[in-house]
């Protein structure tokens, strides 16, 4: 648990996690609506991958990341909605 | 947010929050069941004071740490259930 904590504790990654939760399909790696070298974003894939909250594969030509939804959700249930949810009310609030 | 899932990040830190979660009148400094020096786990008190996860406050001679549980979950409802549930569903699984 303490993986997947701190796998979404940075800025980034957890922008992915919530682009990938409004994409149940997934998306092409490098349409990512984020500025970042290609290796350091696939460092961050990685701890997410890791982390258990992302897998990708090719899909044609292209990578393709998806975020494994129902298995973390069976895993740990209410987590990651709880999170999202989190995430939507700070910038109001801040 | 990430300030928060930092601070959570962190297996002393998920046990002090997990431990005082069980203790809603809070816990006496000095009373964790963590075997760490009191200049470490001050160091983790901080990190989770700055995440606005627990208080501090002076009762006679000693000092007591309490979880910040309603404040929190009324400013993220329903995260810090299910990070609770979660760690406890991960030893299960492990």
């Amino acid at each position: 648990m303490t993986a997947v904590l701190h796998a979404l504790s940075d800025e980034t990654r957890l922008s992915i996690v919530r682009t990938l939760h409004a994409e149940p399909d997934g998306r092409a790696c490098g349409t990512f609506p984020v500025n970042l070298a290609p290796s350091t974003l696939s460092h961050h894939f990685k701890i997410l991958r890791e982390a258990g909250l992302i897998r990708q594969e090719d899909r044609g030509t292209q990578r393709w990341t998806v975020l494994r939804r129902p298995e973390f959700d069976a895993r740990f249930p209410g987590f990651l909605n709880a999170v999202i949810a989190a995430t939507e009310i700070t910038p109001a609030r801040s």
